[in-house]
């Protein structure tokens, strides 16, 4: 058994944790922090979890996280680089939820989070968990930097064509879609109900946190720059992004059995067939990433319609799928329930 | 293994069961009918379904259900009463999930669903399936009619008062809201999107269909009549039934000990502590029922909040409850999985 | 023209009172105060009222408020109690959208709200604004105090039963459920998107501010005590509220007829045809309130469902409907717009 | 007055067009024909017109629409072009809110829309009504074809930019979205609220029926073929289009000034702000269009973000300006009610 800790359970990818992890077999969820609900029981917060964990929230202080042999951060970003070094040091993995070790250049982190790295020391050596990128690193990870929700869901969506060298890298668009939950479980206007429902609209599209992490996976792949134009959205869901993206394509090329090909063995994405649609809520809950290819009147504007549930593929199941990956397991395990639909 | 057969694969009942018994270890699935789709891949019409269920709907004429050991009928009413006998007469085993057999009294039953019975002998052997009062009988049941949404969330909150005889059984309340998945994936206007987003409504007050079948329920208890004003709602969401019941005390009892003694040993139904209010997300997905029972000012009148998933514990999750019980499986395999919450 | 001040511009009841006097031919709106946002542009709070507002928020200091006709307060509860008084010395007329001036027993305001009142001496004099009862008080009133949101759903649907003398006042349940915008635009978790979304649930069922506003306005109608089981729902949509209200009835009587009669005049309550189901969008955005009355299966248990939009009738609508009372103008100035369906 | 006839007034278009002109003070309204719900009184089907329309719907062959001064059509494609004719030589004026008058090119209207054209001949005199461009025209028009809601959305935000000649034609992206009322108001499965509900998804990507009417649109504009890649998805919301426009720059240019000065004096297109998101809601209920214009991180892609009420200036709103101004009225009689937010 695995013993595991949680740094930060009363969000919405902490509770997304404790809904994967209560049913995984081979971990033993040793404990779930939270400083301002020490004490509380995690179901109390969460009903959805009555019967199924059964532990109070532990301070901080009182955590002893060096005794799991993993530890994920669900926190806000700039609480695990505070922490991670002395987790560490005493031979604990981490996988952070957060984007404190996502991106390579520190000097942009700083900028596009605001504040000083805590351990830029430690960034390089952490490993980018995007398992169908980086899957022999991560299974050596001490230290994982769990994807963004957008990136995962862009860059999926890409690399078939990045890496075939079919489109032009320095014209690409993301137009992405995001459920509200994406946003996180903070006590905001922008995101009550009545501000957020029957309501759509585009924010961050002078810059957003995530454009460079798109950008680091997609130059990493391809092995120079690549220009992108990002553009997110807030759309009136829960759960869910769609990530619409095109392309300008450079030459003919078999894009669905491209795309076919490139995740024939990858276990969470799901090409789906040519001229299909994929739906948000066909991945639910789960941790399938699904995909379509188009290539509209045939002309060379590709586009790939790239969906994920936020908070499985997009946060807490590549985590667990990490997790799974690092500790050996069948990287499946605890993460093939079927998608809620409807 | 359990060879199992699904008739009327394509409404949410249908999708729903072929999500539980997706996971279901001792379940092999062999057929799926549909009139209309057959030959379309069930993964075709769910996407949800893709990589758990790789078979096609298959016409009735070629279903050969009477190979299998239990079927189950996801169909409009009407359907399983025509094709109960010559399953049962070849041994295998029926759970309907339509209201073809929940009401003993057939008069009653040609009344509300406005058609003749095409099998009221089968209907005195039939087994309501509510396991918290029918457990025994369901263990040994051929026939089993698994009880309807409201029914469930309504029956479930009443019992334990009217067991106790605690309240006055000639005037009970049951106001009810569902969502809007209860009323089937058909096509009609009045659940359109457009139409019952951010809308509420009451619907059937002068009468519906399932009040006949609490009452039947309740007056089993009761060992006697029982007077019931039920009014349904609908309200804009995808999945879940909260019914808010009304009873008025004859006598004073520690309300919060009856219901958890009288629950104790149910592994579906959770009593919440006093002073609770039991949402709906919060059995998302799962086949619980949460119960919260509350005496407002102290006064004389009982409130009992009861929620479901309609889908679950209201339908598909009831039906393997039972499946479960009628084949002497652990009552909760493929149940267990942690409701959906954000 | 009024002149009209409005304090507390930043909340769903002012910027509704905002559309709704933008419109109104006889007011020429002074001010709209916020202590936070002063200098704000108001339509840069709310793009919707580009082009109908073009004024900025206004410090309260610098409000100048005593130089109105009327000052509407669309504040927490709290704030008008502190500063009627010297709007009323000075002449300026007052309606207070909060519940400061509701309740006449000033002790039992202290409780529900937690506070000392601050001018008890001024509540008596305050009418309340339910212009369906107390019309000819609210044409002479200087002070007024605009009913809550469930209260006005809620004695509309009993008024003509209680003034009837046809239901048993001591046995009196209302189930009301609102749409999110009446939990107000603060920033809290209960109510973001991903809380309150494809969710249900009672709250507030120990007691709500709101039980003893209703009780006292039907106790004022029976000349007695009234005893009353009230349960707010909270549903996913953004306005509303849906009384159901349910009641013993003491004699034969016409019902259909009853309602019809005592609205005859109201131009802002329809009694629908028997039978009819309101629905929360016939009167979205809209200062109606739609009823229908109805007794299921000809027993002794009436039901009366009752929908109002929240922020209109339950709101601004009737402050400004009470402002044309005060004023002399036809009662529908400004109220007159045809509801938002679909 | 003017005298006015609707011919399909139970769809979303029809009641949108009804809400307009029930408050709009030179129409008279004379009849509204449906063929399925003759004699059934219009605030029946939508109560949210109680008190408002008073008349029923009357079948087509009674509707005298020969002594109207205008009829306008809310029909399902196919259905003008029937009926025009015999209007048009009686001397009444006719907008048709569908598409049969939209495409200039015969064979292209067959091919997109699956049918043959009734009167090709009609088709060269129609003309389209999207006052930013056509406003003369409109004035002296007999025929006018009202434009379709994602046309509306995406030419206004490409016009400036064409105009001016600041981007390359021939690589235009728009990235479209609209709530679920833009799919009609017919019993179909897939606009189900459990369908369509929390989830998201493209559709049409392969060629949609607005796509030639926006290249036809913009080529007028520029006065060549353009290439444009449309990708309309579903959101769940009610009302509401988002389009996200991309376009290559090939110049530099105050992108800003250049959107300012274009739409001065259209009294329904608002350029917003610098750095501005608009929100679907910021104009629900009105006709509005707002738009913004960005060019992120100064890149040499322009993103135009553009935001109208699919139902008010994507349908019945347009066609009440495209009358006013047909009928020499203020062009924004019956069209300044604020938008309805929350």
């Amino acid at each position: 058994m695995i013993k595991v800790g949680i740094v930060g359970g009363t969000g919405y990818t902490g509770v997304e944790l404790l809904r994967l992890l209560a049913a995984h077999p081979q971990v033993a969820l040793q404990v779930i922090t939270s400083r301002a609900d020490a004490g509380m029981p995690v179901s109390q917060m969460f009903p959805s979890l009555r019967g199924y964990v059964d532990m109070p929230f532990t301070h901080p202080d009182q955590a002893q996280l060096e005794k799991c042999d993993l530890v994920f951060f669900a926190t806000p970003n700039g609480i695990a680089m505070q922490q991670a070094r002395i987790l560490l040091d005493a031979g604990v993995k981490v996988i952070d939820l957060s984007a404190d070790f996502r991106l390579q250049d520190i000097a942009s982190w700083e900028k596009w989070y605001g504040m000083s790295h805590a351990c830029p020391d430690l960034v390089a050596g952490a490993v980018y968990g995007l398992p169908e990128v980086n899957r022999a690193q991560i299974k050596t990870a001490r230290l994982v930097a769990n994807p963004g929700c957008y990136p995962t869901a862009v860059q999926l969506g890409f690399i078939p064509l990045i890496e075939a060298g079919v489109i032009e890298p320095a014209s690409l668009i993301a137009d992405a879609k995001s459920g509200v939950s994406g946003a996180g479980r903070k006590a905001e206007i922008a995101t009550l109900f009545p501000e957020a429902a029957d309501n759509f609209k585009a924010y961050g599209v002078a810059g957003h946190r995530h454009l460079p992490e798109i950008k680091q996976g997609l130059a990493r792949v391809l092995g120079a720059e690549v220009g992108l134009t990002f553009v997110p959205h807030l759309t009136p869901m829960i759960r869910g992004i769609h990530a619409t993206l095109y392309g300008r394509l450079t030459r003919e090329f078999d894009l669905q059995a491209l795309f076919e090909q490139r995740y024939a063995n990858e276990p969470f994405v799901d090409v789906m067939p040519a001229g299909s649609h994929p739906e948000t809520r066909s991945v639910r809950g789960a941790n399938h990433c699904r995909i379509a290819v188009h290539r509209p009147q045939g002309g060379n504007t590709v586009v790939v319609l790239s969906v994920i549930d936020n908070l499985v593929k997009g946060a807490a199941g590549q985590a667990v799928q990490n997790m799974n990956i690092m500790f050996a397991l069948p990287e499946s395990t605890a993460l093939n329930n079927v998608p809620l639909l409807p």
